[in-house]
């Protein structure tokens, strides 16, 4: 047996298999092989990395130097570009545009072999504030649309580096999935003059199967429309449309929300790579107040095969009630 | 250097590395590991599978016997079931439906290690043949309005059997990716009075740097905004919405030119997986003369991470017009 679920932001349709559901040690142990090398994110290798943007840092220490705590860097192998004009022009039935945007990495901590999960709440709060600082600063190059961070961990989920670190990618337009959500946000806004993503924490905190964690300020689920199995979103209690504008108050919950969903995955899945992402408003536009940002987290566990790509369905082997009870620690 | 491509049937973006692209030797090699066992798709193992549905085969054997060229069976894990009703239902602001569908497996032929481009022209023929009867019988079927025909080849692409097969899925409803696609192409003709498809292959009869092979019913060619490097798309050149439309005469021409376009792939690629996946109208609903059916073609070659889940957006290392130059042996 099976159910389709369609999500109510982009309209997309998933198939959960409610039937025979697969459970954590039934999917395939990955082994995270990395290249051989030394590391340049690690210290002492500082010169392994084009110069330093940014670093929360040893007062008495030099850029680019041991001693940071967070350290940011252009990424050596930029998709996009910094320099530049951006110029669009038409390619007969086609467009074309100069591939203008920034490409940054942002270094979680100088310890190769430590994740989220494994450090301090307050290391982990110095990252997010090094994450908006950022953003905030990327937004004052008024070429720039979007702003994206996002993090693969281990191979499988995209990695080339096993020390840890989070990406943010610049871009001069929104991108299509972005303008899917946000169409699909102010519509439902319309509609309904309520804010979708602030429904969908409503119907959860009132299902209450798929939460696995919650606090005043954040709450973590399994959500009804997963995509992925184990799939997490982590949403702000409060409606704010933009992830910089988080309030100083509210980043020791996220720091401890984000530790405790890893923790948890790694404690109930083999080896998981994952990816995150957060999800948030453009920038250097009009602001649309239906939008709500949150964190979108997809532990890799399956392939994304030829039925996936052609048709935007999505295969879920455990369904979203079952893997929460699972990261609650409920199932075993 | 990259430049950034804008699809004109669905808006996407994607970004091709024209400035240090990547040669085919330079993608990972795949190590193709498969689960040992009996195979299920071979001759004498026919018990292995569920009864079949239909089969091309020696008139003197029996179903479910040996003797068979082309054979069809049930999936026997399939991700949804022909039996029931189909009952939509609200859950509080999302929609479920049940998961009616079929899920069917077409054996190719009965020869293990034979994929499409080891096979004679009139193997394939066979094959393509049995893909139109299949999509033909399920459309009578008036629960569904989609059937999707896609092969998954090699693990990494998501084939759990190596035995060469293509599988459809009926689907009770038109997934997501084709109803964009819809859309892009009836928006399209409505502004031009002109099928994007029709004109995306005059611009790339125009263009010819991108064109792999082409005869009188078919051209193959990268596309000009590939989401994958040495991507190809397969496009019959005369306009018709719907594959199982396909001419008597087009077919050992569409035989031919997926031999030659998966036999380049082999020679050029290391030991590629590949999806592909046939682009079609709706079934049992208007029609809409808009739309053109094709076969879009993608090694696994990439990795999806997260810039490519949160964006939309996607990293071409190869640009098309160097992926071509390689299939046609003009650059070694």
């Amino acid at each position: 047996m099976s159910d389709l679920r369609r999500d109510p932001i982009v309209g997309r349709w998933v198939i959960v298999n409610s039937g025979h559901p697969l459970r954590p040690q039934d999917y395939e142990r990955e082994e995270h092989i990395w290249r051989l090398g030394e590391c340049p994110f690690c210290y002492g290798n500082e010169a392994l990395t084009p110069p330093e943007i940014e670093a929360i840092r040893d007062p008495k220490t030099q850029p680019n130097t041991p001693g940071w705590q967070v350290r940011v860097v252009p990424n050596k192998f930029p998709a996009l570009r910094i320099e530049g004009e951006l110029q669009r022009q038409g390619v007969g039935i086609y467009d074309m545009s100069t591939g203008i945007g920034a490409h940054e990495v942002v270094i979680e901590s100088p310890y190769h072999h430590k994740d989220i999960s494994d450090l301090l709440n307050e290391e982990i709060e110095r990252v997010i504030e090094m994450w908006c600082r950022r953003i905030i600063d990327l937004t004052k190059d008024k070429r720039f649309k979007y702003i994206m961070l996002f993090k693969n961990y281990g191979p499988s989920a995209g990695a080339s580096l096993e020390h840890p670190h989070t990406q943010i990618i610049a871009l001069p337009m929104i991108p299509k999935n972005v303008h899917e959500e946000l169409i699909g946000a102010q519509e439902y806004f319309e509609y309904r003059e309520r804010c979708i993503f602030c429904d969908i924490l409503r119907q959860e905190a009132q299902d209450k199967e798929r939460i696995i964690i919650e606090d005043k300020y954040f709450m973590a689920f399994c959500p009804f429309i997963s995509r992925f199995p184990f799939e997490i979103w982590i949403l702000p209690k409060k409606h704010n449309g933009h992830f910089c504008h988080l309030l100083r108050e509210e980043i020791p919950s996220l720091a401890n929300t984000l530790k405790e969903v890893i923790s948890r995955v790694k404690n109930v899945l083999p080896s998981p790579a994952y990816n995150f992402i957060i999800h948030t408003s453009p920038i250097n536009g009009e602001t649309q107040e239906s939008y709500h940002w949150h964190i979108e987290f997809m532990p890799k566990l399956t392939r994304v095969a030829g039925f996936e790509w052609g048709s935007g369905f999505y295969l879920v082997p455990t369904p979203p009630e079952l893997a929460a009870q699972y990261l609650k620690g409920i199932e075993k």
